[in-house]
């Protein structure tokens, strides 16, 4: 049961494409118009009512105050830490594997499993503090070309992950309507900015990863000591009105050009189920400094991600991007040791997310900033429409998921709406 | 009773030098040995114990559930709105006056007011979201010339307040220790970066308010109608470590050279203590797009504000700059139209810190980076003792206070003292 290798099979039925397997259980809070938000646990087309499955004593040998299943974010469980994490998992999947004799759950099917279809699902977490690096070598080289021809890629960069603070009261989950920002923009050759609508209105594909245990002020999280501190991971889009952005950035960084919305998947995959799919990262040169240090070669994930945009009301999602989260430079652990190295305290459901995941290649960017080389080379759909950036009625979806022997993982999708800008106030 | 220009007495006996006068009440969460924390009001040398006011039923005028004064933050009572933070003001007022007829508080003395020395102050707001704004022209242009020398003030400052998202969970209150962070230097004319205790403590004099009715996202607040919006302001000291920030800040700006600590005063002053002191601001030349244009005048706060250095443990505190909120540039409802103008929410509690005050002296610099010229011009103390950044064990005060015809409310004070860099884990 604790081999990450070995392919199970559940006597629920799953749809062997989709990725909510056995392997994966991913956590996340729901709720139906008789059920109130609660923590639930995807499988198949199905999310095992943890409430339920805890008043029906399933639970007992977690040893926990179980009414943290009865809560509208995931925190309180997070804060049981990771040994009632792992056994959560084992009893889950001793639970619902398929043997030789049947499982005590089969008799209570109606009460726990909930159809998908009819849950709404809510933000898995409850975040105070939230952290965008910028931990890909490819879109900061690509970006810092178009912001700073001269000087692409900072000096700093390849010694830190740079990453900024981000606004936490806008992160919504999937499904949430993205309002078009307004502000400052400076046309181009303009003397005076001008109030306007954002004309250049991008997406992010990133990921992020939760944090599991809280830390004190002064405390440093060892770069080779993570584990009880990540929970899991999530799909995550920082939309980025890049013409605000571009006028407001220097020298303090984004601000209002991202503090208007982000958004992140609603299932958080959790550390054990991505362990299958571990995988080196890129060779870093120079040398990092030994706070940043990792004695593990298998620092990354392999997860593949990819960005559908249906270009208006009418139109088809069609993919405009495949990238991977081994594409990163810096890893979660080395993001994590760094954010906390000069003792800055973390709190559980803190979110640290990786900034824009570009990979090699033209089609692997991960934002229409690069795909469309800054708004110059506009994409081509199928129905003969073109985008440089997004328009009302688009949708975005970023999707991802690991795959390995057999084994696979979704992190399902996180989709956005992109609605008009709103009438000014007065 | 509302005409904030005439001069009240207590019947309470007030140092005539306390700025804890019946014109300031100020706000704040305090315990005792026997109290648990609770919201209090500063009058002279005593705080006024909400919880057993309410017990005592002198705040039945308000109609609110008044559990909210027996909280751990301010934040439930904010919620209540500005009607009832003005009616709160009225109640204490004509309880607290000197007038020919005896309060009906005087019967309750003992059990209401409770010594300030007995008392512990807490953290008075729960802060999800911290903003930086950078509004001071003088602290701009004097930090620009340092670390641009060819670009000091960028072309958007006259334009827009900027500002950038701080990290909330290591904002504390005075008197808590701040431990010198550690982290990643570059050393003049080195090819690489070390590892190392920071050697560039600095404070910076800062105010900041606190956000009194949240928002929607996509919701704006204009620049006229913010009255709602704040619901008073507090002292601040933003930490910083230059030489972290120096190296890591290009290009999203500041990170871990500031989210190692921020201190807040304990007591907020409220906006209807601070309305006698509201003063004209600087021209703003050039004008301002229409979102951040203000009908009034007198859209500034004339509060002095002094930093004082105890350098070391064994010597006296000295103070090194005199300073006042009325030297900044950019406004705080200005700096609120800002944030919320491409719809980013805000909720209670938020804080929105004005960047360090500088004034257009030498001696009214905010920051020992200014008055110290980058570390090249050592501050010299009465005993011999020299500092260029902050030593451990040296204290900083920063004391905030208003005084016009005869009518004084202070701010107190925020403390900080420097503890020595923590062995950093292996």
């Amino acid at each position: 049961m604790t081999d990450y290798y070995q392919k199970m099979n559940s006597w629920v039925p799953v749809d062997p494409d989709s990725g909510y397997t056995i392997h994966n259980l991913p956590f996340g809070i729901f709720s139906t118009p008789e059920l109130s938000p609660r923590v639930g646990v995807a499988l198949g087309d199905y999310i095992i009512d943890m409430r339920m499955l805890a008043r029906l004593e399933f639970l007992e040998a977690l040893c926990i105050d179980t009414t943290v299943f009865n809560r509208d974010s995931l925190n309180d469980y997070i804060d049981c830490g990771r040994d009632v994490w792992k056994k959560t998992r084992q009893i889950l999947i001793s639970l619902l594997r398929e043997t030789d004799h049947d499982s005590p759950l089969k008799d209570h099917f109606e009460q726990v499993f909930v159809p998908r279809r009819r849950a709404m699902m809510h933000p898995p977490i409850k975040c105070q503090d939230y952290t965008d690096f910028y931990s890909s070598l490819e879109h900061a080289t690509n970006v810092g070309k178009m912001f700073r021809p001269d000087n692409p890629l900072m000096p700093n960069w390849r010694h830190m992950p740079v990453g900024y603070h981000g606004r936490s009261s806008s992160l919504v989950t999937s499904g949430h309507e993205i309002i078009r920002p307004q502000g400052q923009i400076m046309p181009k050759d303009a003397e005076k900015p001008v109030f306007s609508a954002s004309k250049a209105l991008d997406f992010e594909l990133e990921m992020a990863f939760i944090v599991g245990k809280k830390t004190e002020m002064g405390e440093q999280v060892p770069v080779d000591q993570t584990e009880d501190y990540i929970f899991g991971m999530v799909l995550f889009n920082d939309w980025s009105a890049r013409d605000i952005q571009k006028w407001e950035y220097q020298p303090l960084g984004p601000f209002l050009g991202k503090s208007f919305a982000s958004s992140m998947s609603p299932w958080v995959i959790t550390m054990d189920a991505l362990e299958p799919f571990r995988c080196e990262g890129p060779e870093q040169e120079p040398e990092v400094l030994p706070y940043l240090k990792q004695q593990k070669q298998a620092t990354h994930f392999d997860i593949n991600l990819s960005v559908e945009i249906r270009p208006g009301r009418y139109a088809d999602l069609e993919v405009v991007s495949k990238s991977n989260a081994k594409f990163l430079y810096w890893s979660i652990d080395q993001q994590l040791a760094h954010q906390t190295v000069n003792g800055c305290n973390i709190n559980i459901g803190d979110m640290m997310a990786s900034g824009t995941i570009s990979g090699p290649t033209h089609d692997s960017c991960g934002s229409l900033l690069e795909l469309t080389k800054g708004g110059s080379s506009p994409i081509l759909f199928k129905d003969g429409q073109t985008r440089t950036y997004l328009q009302d009625d688009d949708v975005v979806i970023l999707r991802g998921h690991c795959e390995k022997n057999g084994i696979k993982v979704s992190f399902g999708h996180v989709r956005g709406y992109i609605g008009p800008a709103r009438e000014p106030s007065k």
